[in-house]
């Protein structure tokens, strides 16, 4: 018998399957571990990334080389850039997962039947998650810590500029687990030369519980688009701050040159900022000139401004540029944010409590700000701990994904011979 | 200027999506009503129907003529048949709906950070929520109050079988709502001629918000492969009874009938019975008699039995038949449900607490029984009041999904000011 000829993109996808195969059955014992079987292990992954530093800053090296023969931007490599302060900072990052409370065996609700029967609804692993990321390497211990403390099985696809550091990180994982007598088929790392493995990931349905897409709006539509696997989207933020007639302009402005400048390229930075009618005449001119005070392009429909089309009100810029509209009132804040806005973070600046609440309760996004920057939509900064990403989607998770957002739920019912009448 | 010329199938498309934007637009409305609003408008509509009684049978009838025209077999002739008691209970169903507690507006959990910021997350509605479903015309009266007890705007694509009586009867629920003062659009009813409104449906990323299907593995898998919008798979259910070498065979012969033959034709019937070697002697025959007595055909390799093959492993009857397996011990079980099962309902019948908690820590399914009939797994009878379907999936919602289940979160933050520090 001779065997059937592989075409590359059969082998991947042969790859992909088989690596989803073996964190299946890495999945059944993971869902089983004790919250301290789990947390020292993480001690244990941390450790080796210390002792495997010289290493990994070794195959980080060679990714670095490869990316600068290639012309990649200074910008882009430094997130690419590992260093042994960093090695130590994403070890660091898995003993503070290991100190987080375990979500699995929580139990959500629970009752008593009348008939007797005993049903609670427990937390339990999703089992199987898949990862698809960008350039920076620490992702992928993140992701492996976020998943183990879950009790997940993670299979990582990130990117092919991160190759060489991203197997260095990941057998040093593996190897951790295997001398803590866990599966090291607990975290894989995927091919990743071409977008196939993406895809066969991504339609690896039954065989995978979830795809979590980590990157720009080009990665997330994809995966949304040919996905047959439940996904979650994440991160893509044309975030608004609406200045209300009856703010306070200290605030607003403090508010918006947080939300716009503190860090423009993270999802949750300030895109456009909206102002009410009623007092444009003071609250333009003071926000225009303290945005370009720091730097800021201001793209808008009023003279002096860069010309505005539709495209600025939709995109999310991630740099130091801005849109800024005035518009007739609340109502219009609220249809224009529901109308452009991704669903991540909104924000009203107003001293005025109806006009609060009637924001908070009609715009429609993961989280609405109320006199706080909209930076603050991030797992850490709401106390989780840590986050596997931002949820924009309605479903399962919305908003910063901590630990109890990678599990599911089973109910578990304790009876004595009940059957159900007809 | 000449219109372009449509294909029919574009015409779909565009009727799909032209509802699902007025479906937005009142979705908008609907996320604002109070309880009281909405239970109101629930009680007016059960009395519309009851009102409109005629017409909406009259309907009907014509459904069941063309049906019966068509060869259509008595037994989905009865699934498809309204009469007048039919249509009190879904007009009962409806105020039952209103005696529901509404999920919207619940906090979920919350907090104060440190930096006085109070953070709450707040149950919303999901927006859009599409449902394709099979003959069944209650479920369109069904769905209409879930949804809009949840606050949701519901796009329904009934089958083309049941295309007047669906049409009958959002007639009366959108003259209900419009005389009550809230949007009509809030139910409307899509094309049922061709497949292509689902497809249509599940590929409107962006204006719908979640697409559940109800109805037979080959539904669910069409939309599951060609969706774009979140989905909830529901209702596939090839459901195991273990009977454990320390099952009382009394127990564990009710509790086997109870699950086969109570209701064969839905998703928690049990489809095989897997029994203990070390009690093969006697249980096998046992169970077989009792199965037999009922009338149940059974499938497997002892002999006597119809030879089964995998596909009797795997697959749902929802017949009068089940498969039957002899397997070595408790591990071969869950090796064989986790193998074969489809995340259903799994039960064990022991009278061993050690083989109870294992199998409940390690069958991954919605819901695992010990000592009960798989017939338990639903919403009414887990206390929910009413159901949306039965998910099978593990995003979002897994097992009897009632209103909570038709709703997403909102994180609502309140500050005075704060930015975040660098």
């Amino acid at each position: 018998m001779t065997a059937p000829t592989t075409t590359g993109r059969d082998a991947v996808r042969e790859a992909v399957h088989d690596s989803a195969r073996r964190a299946r059955v890495a999945s059944r014992t993971l869902a089983q571990l004790t919250t301290a079987q789990k947390d020292a292990a993480l001690h244990a992954a941390a450790d080796a990334l210390l002792a495997a530093k010289e290493a990994i800053l070794a195959a980080n090296a060679e990714d670095i080389e490869i990316a600068k023969a290639g012309g990649t931007a200074e910008s882009l490599l430094d997130r690419l850039r590992l260093t042994g302060a960093r090695v130590d900072g994403i070890a660091s990052g898995l003993r503070q997962v290991a100190g987080l409370p375990d979500p699995v065996g929580d139990v959500v609700r629970g009752s008593t039947l009348p008939n007797g029967l005993e049903i609670r609804q427990v937390r339990v692993p999703l089992g199987v998650v898949g990862m698809v990321y960008e350039a920076r390497p620490n992702v992928t211990v993140d992701a492996f810590g976020l998943a183990l403390k879950s009790g997940n099985a993670a299979l990582l696809r990130g990117s092919s500029s991160a190759a060489k550091s991203n197997a260095a990180l990941v057998r040093v994982l593996r190897e951790a687990l295997q001398a803590q007598g866990l599966p090291a088929d607990a975290v894989q790392l995927l091919p990743s030369e071409d977008r196939s493995s993406v895809t066969h990931l991504i339609q690896a349905r039954g065989l995978v519980d979830v795809v979590i897409p980590r990157g720009g709006a080009g990665l997330i539509n994809a995966v949304v688009r040919d996905a047959q696997v439940p996904t979650i989207e994440t991160g893509t933020g044309n975030c608004h701050v609406f200045v209300h007639k009856d703010a306070d302009l200290d605030m607003a402005e403090s508010i918006l040159i947080n939300a716009k400048t503190r860090r423009p390229s993270v999802c949750n930075t300030a895109e456009t900022v909206l102002i009410d009618r009623a007092i444009a005449d003071v609250a333009v001119p003071r926000m225009i000139k303290a945005l370009e005070d720091k730097g800021v392009t201001i793209h808008g429909d009023l003279p002096g401004l860069v010309p505005a089309t539709d495209t600025d009100w939709a995109d999310e810029y991630l740099s130091l540029d801005i849109a800024l509209k005035v518009v007739d009132d609340l109502d219009a804040a609220v249809e224009h944010i529901n109308q452009w806005g991704t669903g991540h973070t909104e924000a009203i600046v107003t001293a005025d409590l109806k006009a609060a609440r009637e924001f908070t309760a009609r715009v429609d996004a993961a989280a609405v700000m109320v006199n706080a920057s909209t930076a603050f939509t991030d797992g850490e900064q709401f106390g989780f701990g840590a986050e596997i990403g931002i949820s924009t989607q309605k479903l399962h998770a919305r908003g910063p994904m901590g630990l109890p957002e990678l599990t599911s739920t089973k109910w578990i019912v304790w009876g004595d011979g009940q059957i159900r009448p007809v």
